[in-house]
């Protein structure tokens, strides 16, 4: 069982204080809000320290950075590219020698020795200009955190301490043009020479050409180049060399071609480019060799046999780069909403209430539902990926490194990343509107929020891959035959199971007795359980999960019983693939949510957060309100409550919004918006006059 | 009645053969399609021809400019903004010498005569750049169509011929940095003063500054400005009058002053900038006077008394900007389609069916799921939109245009252009995350795409605003009430009534009879009306629609009847307010796709469409089928039914979907996109070698 996977909560489920009456079936009318509700005040500054959580010195020590180079934010828009590139790697440089950008280095190399404390850093990096955080992710989370994953003393030796000083600049080539997602057919060759004890590098066609390659096209000297590992006409699968690229001067070395991949959405501070290898030679020793070898005189070794699983074990270190991803798409998406929600609380437009006076934004329904439900989301995953960062810490730092830890954690961190940046690209979409015709110019940042966010969904790992990934674990419970597996294998795999076995071997499944208690089905049990009540939520949550894997198994093996091809089977189940991914990884992030307001002592704090905790669960409960009808878990009248109560739940989040973002701690230098945060706003508000 | 808005299907359903069998409840496991269905081939061309319709020469000569131009599109990624902005206003000043952005203008000045047409023609320009026709439809839609409008002969002498020819770049200074949506309460003041016979316009705060004005920081010699008029220290409301902001030579004139909006997410070829004025002197006859006029001796004379009326009558001339922009937005999002439909249809990535040769991503059903249902839905608006450019036409050619047809076409035209702004921006981020990283370069199209298109939701009405509009003149059925009325007076004239009257003023309530014969409820119904009946689809959204508006009416009412401040009740009932409009605007667009494919003879392009048209129906009520089912209207088993039978239509779709965007008739210059439409795609595509 992976109990690794659940965290405690799951045995005994907390008793937590909502903060607010039970929830009650309102009429169809609209009437006041309860008349005993004692509205709790917000100590902006107490839930911040919250946020930080146990690495409040770095996130201090990185907003400290972000205030001193704010003007990054301006040259952005005004420097050309050439110059912009050159800014970014500057201060870059300048940030990585106060510690900031090596936090996660072993120490004998001039490293911090401090997962945690990396990741926690890398995302608040993102409060900033984003160039500059892609290009800090780049050199020190892909290139070197390749040199530390997959190489052994000798590359640590020869390279980490220039790397985490900044003094030798790399790039991590693993994607090709024809090859994207799916690393394990790429083109690239590293054949072996065994009279020259070299590897020669070959880039065989144009598919096979390396790609949108970070730090590529103008900054870096040395590449980590992943190629098809050919020795004595053997080929091996995918590897990784430490491949040169320039020289000291910064010429482009002989038999390497690379070429500027231009003009982008966004990260203009970023040279990404595209290289080419005709017959590189590099020493055997650049073989990254923590996983497999190649002797001197030729001879493949590996402690891993089986070469998917090898294969996957390698790519398992990328592990970091997607929890920092995830981490930082939720402060990007922080970013958005402190500003549309202080301007939502400012601006005035439209007499409402009464005539002579313009109504703030906030206080229009609709506007409460477009920012608030995004709101406590941003909160409900900022206490996810706390837990994903921490277990990440705890596995790479050997306090929990087994197999298969890692085998979830890769799992939870793929979800979490996928959940997290299409929650960045919808947050910053909806505050940019939320903030009208402003919301477009630059000097407000969404401009650049939403450009450079947008890759997010789609690099270190596309979402609807990370997704199949997490689906994968699921149904396999992270056994052996996880890494050793396609999406082929998967429905083979699936289909030779019983379906019990599939959800027997689900981390959910010990759950689901609790979860029938708490919803037995039909109509009576409407009364029962208050909406507002953590465990009917996760309840809700938990049936969704185990339902919708239970019902992904069935579809695979029947389709293949019936004699189907396993792909077209695979393709048709597809879309519940991903569905049954998604539930499995909501549940996760609200049970952080629900774990951590749990632990809160009693206080104001705790009722705010036990508000944001409700209207994130019943958010969610509500966006989804049409399958819980359909699998009998929600009647009609229960489901237009949930709907009635997220819309009072914002009415009480709406007074304490303000402190909410605050509680972010982006520093106002890098919030920019000088119009939207002070300026005129509105003929009702005199201060614009 | 407001019968101009009802189209003749709603007297008589029509008889509509979908092409497909009849949909039939498939179990719960996947099999195969039904053996006996026959796969339509679509004639791309014939199609095209379709999609075209009546201005199919219009828009040739726009897609011509385009190409000769398509230059414009690299110039956007590689001048700089002075630069850009100088070619940005010499290919509108090209393209307007070809005829193209004059079509809307009587031929006596130099235009086409027919507004149907530069309808027509500025859609067709939103595939190329957007900074071009976001110029263009400032200059002659905005400020020459205020002058055509509001003006009268004198008006319409003096600048016409210049505004269409070119000579004249004007703008439209109507939005302030405070008062954005709400004109009503604009600050400017333009003061009669009786003895210079002159009107003296005056910026009096920030707040009152005009802001986000196309043309105004480099090139616009006058303005339409937009302000409180003020005779005799009486005001009367908002009016437009022709203000000269800069000399022949370019430079500012005195008493004005000009800002530039600086950077911006996009549209980084119009040249937005601020103006205030100080004491700015025109003569009287200045006053834009086709609704309103100030006699030499200080004596303000209307033929409409209501001020109120009298502000959204000159509002009502809008209308035309914004049915160009609804259709702008839904041809930018065939453009996205076109790029990452072809691209998915020839990407190979992953073994997923067989060994040894990869899939194309348009064969996996999540792929599918993703973009053919957009597909569809841009087919379903681009109809829509026709009805909506054809009402308009009419309208302002006079041949229909009574004070209720105006409101029932300002109604139409506010949710075609909410709904079809809003599916561009969900379309263009779905197909730019659907190419991966590729999506993320400039020269792939997504990056302006997005970037320019991104303001569509929020200018020309914001589109919750106009959502609002919208259900004004539902709540309302477009009466003499319906333009004095704000919020609040909406809120108050709607408790007024018995909710009975104000669902029999609603347009569809006469369908409401047939709507019930259909959709009896209960479960026994469940087999008798088939899914992929069009009459079926259209009572659901008609139930839907007038549910919704009976609902808003009756907590209108009822909040209002127990002592709520209207206001606060409002607030309360607005998400209830903006899904009404969408209901209705939603019917609206699924009306004129089935009449569409209704009228079109027997044969595979009518086979063809019907499967779209049910692709989209099934997908409008798939994403609502919570509220259908909270209403007894879908059964679970029938809303299970709904969501395989998308996948089904997905499947049936795929085949046709590379002639279904060719239809489109995007120019390949324009498109560009090397490497996704003719690049390497994939290790299993040997072309890509």
């Amino acid at each position: 069982m992976a109990t690794d996977q659940v965290p405690p909560i799951a045995d005994e489920l907390p008793t937590v204080e909502p903060g607010a009456p039970p929830a009650h079936i309102e009429d169809d009318a609209v009437h006041a809000d309860d008349a005993g509700y004692r509205q709790p005040q917000v100590d902006a500054e107490a839930l911040r320290r919250l946020l930080d959580g146990p690495h409040r010195e770095a996130r201090d020590l990185v907003r400290a950075n972000l205030v001193e180079h704010a003007q990054i934010l301006l040259d952005q828009e005004q420097l050309t590219t050439a110059e912009f590139r050159e800014r970014v790697k500057d201060v870059v440089l300048t940030m990585a020698r106060t510690g900031q950008t090596g936090m996660g280095f072993p120490e004998e190399y001039g490293g911090g020795g401090d997962i945690g404390a990396s990741v926690a850093a890398f995302e608040t990096l993102a409060l900033g200009d984003l160039s500059v955080l892609v290009k800090v992710g780049v050199q020190f989370g892909l290139f070197g955190g390749a040199i530390l994953q997959l190489g052994t003393r000798h590359h640590h030796d020869a390279h980490l301490a220039d790397i985490v000083s900044g003094r030798t600049l790399g790039c991590f080539a693993m994607t090709e043009t024809g090859h994207g997602s799916n690393v394990q057919a790429l083109g690239t060759v590293a054949t072996y020479d065994v009279e020259a004890q070299e590897f020669v590098i070959t880039t065989p066609d144009d598919a096979s050409r390396k790609d949108y390659i970070g730090n590529a096209a103008a900054h870096a000297r040395l590449a980590v180049v992943f190629a098809q590992l050919e020795v004595a006409g053997e080929r091996h699968g995918v590897h990784a060399l430490v491949v040169p690229l320039r020289d000291e001067d910064g010429r482009v070395l002989d038999g390497v071609r690379i070429e500027d991949c231009g003009p982008k959405m966004g990260l203009g501070g970023v040279d990404n480019g595209r290289i080419w290898f005709d017959g590189v030679r590099v020493p055997r020793t650049a073989l990254l060799n923590q996983f497999a070898e190649v002797t001197p005189e030729g001879r493949y070794l590996s402690p891993i046999d089986n070469p998917n699983k090898r294969f996957f074990t390698m790519l398992g270190t990328l592990v970091q780069g997607r929890v920092c991803v995830g981490g930082a798409a939720i402060n990007a998406a922080k970013v958005a909403l402190a500003i549309a929600v202080r301007y939502g609380a400012r601006r005035r437009q439209f007499e409402a209430t009464s005539p002579g006076e313009e109504q703030v934004l906030l206080d229009y329904g609709m506007h409460q539902r477009r920012l608030l439900p995004l709101l406590a989301r941003t909160y409900a995953l900022h206490f996810a990926q706390e837990v994903v960062a921490e277990q990440l810490h705890d596995v790479f730092s050997g306090a929990g490194g087994d197999e298969h830890a890692r085998r979830v954690l890769e799992s939870r961190a793929a979800g979490t990343k996928a959940l997290g940046t299409w929650h960045a690209t919808r947050t910053i979409q909806e505050c940019r509107e939320a903030c009208g015709g402003a919301g477009y110019l630059s000097e407000n940042r969404f401009a650049a929020l939403k450009a450079d966010t947008d890759v997010f969904t789609t690099f270190e790992g596309d979402n609807h891959v990370l997704l199949q990934l997490v689906a994968k674990g699921l149904l396999t419970d992270y056994s052996g035959e996880f890494e050793d597996m396609d999406q082929l294998g998967m429905a083979r795999f699936v289909a030779g199971l019983a379906v019990e076995t599939v959800v027997e071997r689900t981390a959910v499944h010990k759950l689901v007795q609790s979860v029938r208690d708490l919803l037995p089905g039909g109509d009576t049990w409407d009364q029962e359980a208050g909406l507002l009540d953590p465990n009917y939520q996760l309840a809700m949550l938990r049936f969704r999960e185990e339902h919708m894997i239970a019902g992904v198994a069935r579809r695979l093996k029947r389709g293949i019983d019936r004699g189907m091809d396993p792909g077209a089977v695979f393709s048709r189940v597809q879309d519940h693939v991903m569905a049954a991914a998604r539930a499995h990884t909501e549940r996760l992030v609200l049970e952080a949510f629900v774990q951590k307001t749990a632990d809160l002592p009693d206080g104001d704090l705790k009722v705010a957060l036990n508000l944001l905790c409700d209207l994130h669960a019943l958010s969610v409960i509500e966006a989804d309100r049409a399958w819980f009808m359909e699998h009998g878990r929600l009647s009609s009248a229960r489901s237009k409550a949930i709907t009635r109560e997220v819309g009072a739940l914002c009415r009480k989040v709406r007074p304490l919004v303000v402190d909410l973002v605050d509680a972010f701690g982006v520093p106002p230098e890098v919030l920019r918006s000088p119009d939207l945060l002070g300026g005129p706003t509105g003929s009702g508000d005199r201060a614009g006059g």
